[in-house]
C-alpha cells in the first residue's frame, strides 16, 4: 500500500507493528525499514540524487461498481513478481529488494521469493544495478548486498539461512542519519561505482 | 490493467473495444497501441533483450474485509503520477509513455498530463532515458520521440496540439513485424545510441 502522505504511514504503520515498535522505536523510530527507505526516496527524489519508487501492490481487480465505473467492490491485493523498488541513479537502472529480519544469527531464504531472484538476475543480465538491503534489527544494523552474492547463497545453498557473517562481509554498512533516514546511495556508490 | 495471456487481452479488448476495431482492425488487430507495446515488451523480456514493464494503476484502497484480510471490498483506480512503462535497456533507465490519437493533423497535450511531464524531466535530469511513443491512427504510423522534443513543446506551446509534421520531422518512425509487433527498441538505438 501506498501511503503518499507521512503521517497516514506513521499511523498505519503504528497500527500494525504495535507490538514491533517496542522492540526497535529507539533505532528506527518504529517505522521499520520500509519507512526508512521511503523517506530516503522522498529525500533522494526532492535533492535530485535519484529518482527512486516503490512499485505499487498488484490488486486483482474481481468485481466493479455498475454504475461508478472507476470504483472496484472486490479486489484482492496479489503479490509482487518483482522488487519492490526501481529507478534511475547516474543514468543506470537501479532495482532492489528490502528485507530484515529479527534474528541474531542469520537472515531466513525463505523471506526472498523465487521470482524476485529470477527478476534481479534478469536486471544484472541487462546491466542493471542490483541489490539487497537486509536490516538485522537485533543489532540495528542495516546491510546492502550486491544481488550476486544473494542469488549465489541461494543457488548453492544447503543451509536454509544466510549467516549474519556472511551479511557482514559480503555487504556493506549503510549509515544512518536524520534525512535521508538511511544513506544507502553512499553504499550503491561504494559497491558499484567504484 | 494487465492481461498477462494474450488470448484474454484480445478477448478483454474486443469486448471493451467493439466499435474502435472496425475502424483500426487493419493495421494493430484492434488491440491498440498497449496491446502492441505489451507483446512487445514480453518478447524483448523473453529473448533478453530488454527488461521493460508496465506499471500497475495505482488503487486507493478505501475499506477492507473484516475477515479476509487480503480482499479489498472499497477501492478506487487513481492516475499514476508517471509513465505507463519503464525498466533497464544496455544497463540504462528507460522511462516512456504512449499515447494514440485519431485525429489526421496533429496530437492534443491534453492527452499527456502534466505530471507525466514533470516525471519525464526529472528522469533526463537522472540521465535516464525519456521518451513518447505516439501512434497516428490515420496513418497507421508509430513515431517514438525522445521526450525532450515533446517538453521543449508543451512549455512554450501556443498551440494545443502537436501537428502532425512535427512529430514526423522529431520522431523516429517505429517499425513494425510480427514479434516484436512494434520494434521500438530499434528506434531508441537510433535515437539515444548512436
Amino acid at each position: 500500500m501506498n501511503y503518499p502522505n507521512g503521517k497516514k504511514f506513521i499511523t498505519a504503520a503504528i497500527k500494525e507493528n504495535k507490538r514491533k515498535i517496542t522492540v526497535d522505536n529507539f533505532g528506527n523510530r518504529g517505522m521499520g525499514l520500509e519507512g526508512d527507505i521511503n523517506l530516503s526516496n522522498n529525500f533522494y527524489n526532492e535533492t535530485k540524487r535519484a529518482l527512486i519508487y516503490k512499485r505499487p501492490t498488484p490488486i486483482k481487480v474481481l468485481k466493479m461498481d455498475k454504475v461508478d465505473k472507476s470504483k472496484i467492490t472486490e479486489g484482492f491485493f496479489s503479490s509482487k513478481s518483482t522488487t519492490d523498488y526501481n529507478g534511475v541513479y547516474k543514468g543506470r537502472y537501479l532495482d532492489f529488494e528490502a528485507k530484515e529480519t529479527i534474528s541474531r544469527t542469520s537472515f531466513p531464504i525463505a523471506n526472498i521469493r523465487t521470482q524476485q531472484i529470477t527478476h534481479l538476475k534478469s536486471v544484472i543480465e541487462q546491466k542493471g544495478i542490483a541489490f539487497f538491503i537486509i536490516r538485522m534489527k537485533a543489532y540495528n544494523e542495516t546491510y546492502l548486498l550486491d544481488a550476486k552474492h544473494i542469488i549465489t547463497f541461494c543457488e548453492n545453498a544447503e543451509r536454509k539461512s544466510i549467516p549474519y557473517i556472511f551479511i557482514k562481509d559480503n555487504g556493506c554498512l549503510i549509515k544512518e542519519s536524520f534525512s535521508p533516514r538511511i544513506m544507502y546511495l553512499d553504499a550503491v556508490d561504494k559497491v558499484f561505482f567504484n
